[in-house]
């Protein structure tokens, strides 16, 4: 069964058992357990209707970002004992909404958010085509185009300098043209910021990443690491915001199936991704000057997702847009210092040199 | 004498009877003394120059742009005499240069910066274009137009959160057509960002300003206040970035020499609107609370800076751009946190409204 490969188990599986069969009371209880036991929140377009269209791969995408929540969610919590996510969900007028899993000010993490999203609606011709990196052009019908768009998007600020920053995305599209036709794609990515670098750690994050990639097509991984190092890139700067690890975008072949099947596995290696980095290091030591160049790569980070990230600017652009989930990337906290440059040959000139020229962790 | 007319006082003036004489010794001493006592550091177009060419128009703001950034830097420093300016002059390979004067981690100011930059070149059609507000088409020879912008800006952030942030720019734009003709336009405003409401000095900013005002027009008060808060939205937030001020673009009428005289009027008002509520609040006591609020609006500001502020968005796109000169705008530190809301009849509500809701502080 398909629901079953999504690797969510007997529960989604029973669902599928029970097919078109009227909902009991019964049915009711068993999805409450359910949402506790496997969700942060109930899912957006609720348990009921992503049963009855379970074979859509809308579906199947909206119970992977929000099985994919839940499992980085509570990986990060059981590193940061004091601090818990506090879960907010939204709606959007215009159709849809979201849930936002913020943990803030922990031990662990400065700033831990999980954010999972779905949206439908009409687009503008307009907002279709910057939805659309390439820009492919679309039919609209009265100039409108019905669309749905979901995502999983998470970014991750530790306290202390010797852990990095982890972002990672999953998201799906389908817009429906004039004539009937239905355009979809998927686009994604997962990266890493260090404050400082380490290189057993970039290789470890990186060669997981590959190890997901390969899994579908030996030409994946280098494709997209490298995609990842270009889209990342601070221009004013001259400097990408971290050491990598992939992003594609507006992805369409080889299939639907095979796409989703590929997206799963890069959504399955979040957590053996980063947690063992965030396990290494979580009580190293760090001097204050350490800490006060962590405070300046936050500064970049700002930057970088205020001024480049599409993700962000189309969010900020589009009305009904949840601004708090959006601008949950940023930082708790973060410096700008006018013309800080570490001496040549410390630490702090090490990552800058690796973030000017990127380097290939795995082969 | 029109450079009398600049108030640049008897150095200046001195040099215009001198004409077209010949550069003695005397003359080098003597220019090197008047750079000492009047600039920041020696202007970029040389005293030389200026004085060859001193009944042009960009000689005269060249000017009163050094003036300005060094009647600001000398006041602020007065306020903060454990803290001095460093002086940074920089070179555009591809034409022009700057004097960036930044003051850091001080008593009184947590981060001041003070920058002239005068820049000339060629321009493409499209930056030419984007330059201009509205859009005016400009006719190319050879689809490069030679330009001259020079302007000086600045932006102080406080330590003391009763103290407000203030931002002025003041700058004039030459470009030449294909045929040979001059368009020219002067931009420019005036600012203020308080972390609290503070309705006397409110009134004492927007009144210093209207009256600079006031001397040249009275439409220009009301017309300029209004463009200052339409300009500095923050349209995700649904707030403004402050408390608003004065803000101006394109302006090439009446005439050359009469936006020139109004665009010194403000630039001369720029001490008296906002030295007095510095002296008047920088040894305010402050909570740690108070504190957080204010660097929660320092993100704000970084947001606006960022995602909305034409110059910088502009700065950031133009290659041989100075980014320190152009991102020293933004605070030492920020905050963001997920979703903080001020209890309602705080002193946190009350500024919101105001940055939701534009007052008129003078009428």
């Amino acid at each position: 069964g398909t629901l079953a490969g999504l690797g969510l188990g007997l529960g989604l599986w029973r669902w599928q058992q029970q097919g078109a069969m009227a909902a009991s009371q019964e049915d009711e209880n068993e999805d409450e357990e359910e949402l506790r036991r496997r969700f942060m929140a109930a899912p957006v377009s609720g348990l009921r209707e992503l049963r009855r269209r379970r074979r859509e791969l809308r579906s199947r995408m909206e119970l992977l970002i929000m099985e994919t929540q839940a499992e980085v969610c509570r990986a990060l919590a059981a590193l940061d004992p004091g601090a818990a996510f506090a879960v907010d969900t939204w709606e959007r007028k215009e159709g849809g909404g979201g849930i936002s899993c913020v943990l803030q000010d922990g031990e662990v993490f400065e700033k831990a958010g999980v954010n999972v999203s779905v949206v439908s609606g009409l687009l503008s011709e307009e907002a279709a085509r910057q939805m659309r990196s390439r820009g492919k052009s679309l039919k609209a019908k009265d100039g409108k185009l019905p669309f749905c768009a979901m995502g999983v998007s998470s970014v991750i600020h530790p306290k202390n300098p010797h852990v990095p920053t982890m972002h990672f995305n999953y998201r799906y599209f389908e817009i429906e043209e004039a004539d009937g036709t239905k355009q979809w794609w998927f686009g994604g990515g997962t990266d890493l910021t260090p404050t400082y670098l380490n290189e057993e750690d970039a290789v470890h994050f990186h060669k997981t990443l590959k190890e997901a990639c390969d899994k579908h097509d030996l030409k994946l991984y280098p494709k997209y690491k490298k995609w990842c190092d270009d889209y990342f890139y601070i221009k004013h700067r001259g400097e990408r915001r971290g050491i990598g690890g992939i992003f594609f975008d507006d992805v369409d072949s080889p299939s639907k199936e095979e796409v989703f099947q590929f997206v799963k596995s890069c959504a399955k290696a979040v957590v053996p991704c980063y947690i063992p980095i965030v396990k290494k290091h979580r009580h190293d030591s760090f001097t204050p000057e350490e800490k006060l160049w962590q405070q300046l790569r936050r500064g970049r980070y700002v930057e970088f997702n205020l001024v480049y990230d599409r993700g962000t600017k189309f969010g900020l652009l589009t009305p009904g847009s949840r601004i708090e989930s959006i601008l949950m990337s940023l930082p708790l906290t973060a410096r700008w210092e006018y013309m800080h440059t570490p001496p040549k040959s410390s630490k702090e000139a090490e990552i800058l040199e690796v973030l000017r020229n990127p380097k290939d962790w795995v082969h």
